[in-house]
């Protein structure tokens, strides 16, 4: 099963690829962002992550997409426009018949390290170490990808549940 | 001009087609929704407000897409699904090449009433007159579609303004 993680925003969308290719062992498939000018009106932006994550899921093939869920602090206008942008990557998603599953930021972090009031950085150390890389994944927002699809290889079996989960959001 | 208004929803969006066909004068050329159904997962609705959008953009050939800015107030969870609900209108609005002009609710109201704090009562009664409709527009998610677009003529001559704030969001 090939994984694509998703750490949606609107200027840097981090993707990771990693499939668990036997039991229990993670491979990594690569990973990078999406990127949009800030400068550019807010529909051509989302166009364009439209149009390069279908065209990464044209390339990759990944069987799921596990995206993180939003959560809001202080920032709502940003917060709409991260919405907005990840309301269009579920679209690219459904574009291409994939199943999708959702994950809260402390699920990632208890998917990834176990503890789910993990720190950031603990959650790249040990998503370099469980997929053997020789440093850490960058930039910090494709390393945030590469965890959210370990989060979701690990979390694999519950995923029916999560999906039904979801179904109800 | 003709301009396709739109109340952003997950469950209901509201529509309305309007053409200033002489100056000051307006045109009403229909309004509806598009629902979805709420135990359908996200992304999966997602793809039915985009095609049902899509098609509704080339079956009417819009000049210009006209949508509400989204205003937070408590219930955070609904927000952020309105969010990507809007996401991919304007996603449809990009792919169809067409311009977007978006408007805060107060601007809505001044833009139909003349009062940023008159009544969604007011509105709806002033977007039934102002288009000589026997009725009120049914339902009242439509009516408020209307009511944007109704803004956007309105505010025609404001328009490059709006569009440069709205790149600056």
């Amino acid at each position: 099963m090939l994984v694509l993680g998703l750490d949606p925003g609107t200027a840097t969308t981090g993707y990771g690829l990693v499939a668990n290719a036997r039991s229990g062992v993670l491979a990594h498939h690569g990973h990078g962002i999406i990127s949009t000018p800030a400068g550019e009106e807010p529909h051509k932006r989302l166009a364009r992550i439209y149009d390069e994550l279908s065209a990464l899921i044209r390339d990759s093939s990944p069987d799921v997409v596990a995206i993180e869920e939003l959560f809001f602090k202080q920032n709502i206008t940003t917060g709409i426009a991260v919405a907005q942008a990840r309301g269009v990557m579920l679209l690219a998603a459904a574009h291409a018949d994939l199943p999708v599953a959702s994950y809260k930021p402390a699920e990632v972090k208890q998917g990834v390290v176990g503890v789910g009031r993990a720190t950031k950085d603990q959650v790249r150390f040990m998503t370099k170490t469980l997929l053997g890389l020789p440093g850490r994944p960058k930039p910090d927002d494709a390393a945030d990808g590469l965890a959210i699809a370990i989060c979701h290889v690990h979390r694999g079996p519950a995923e029916s549940r999560l999906l039904s989960a979801l179904s109800a959001q």
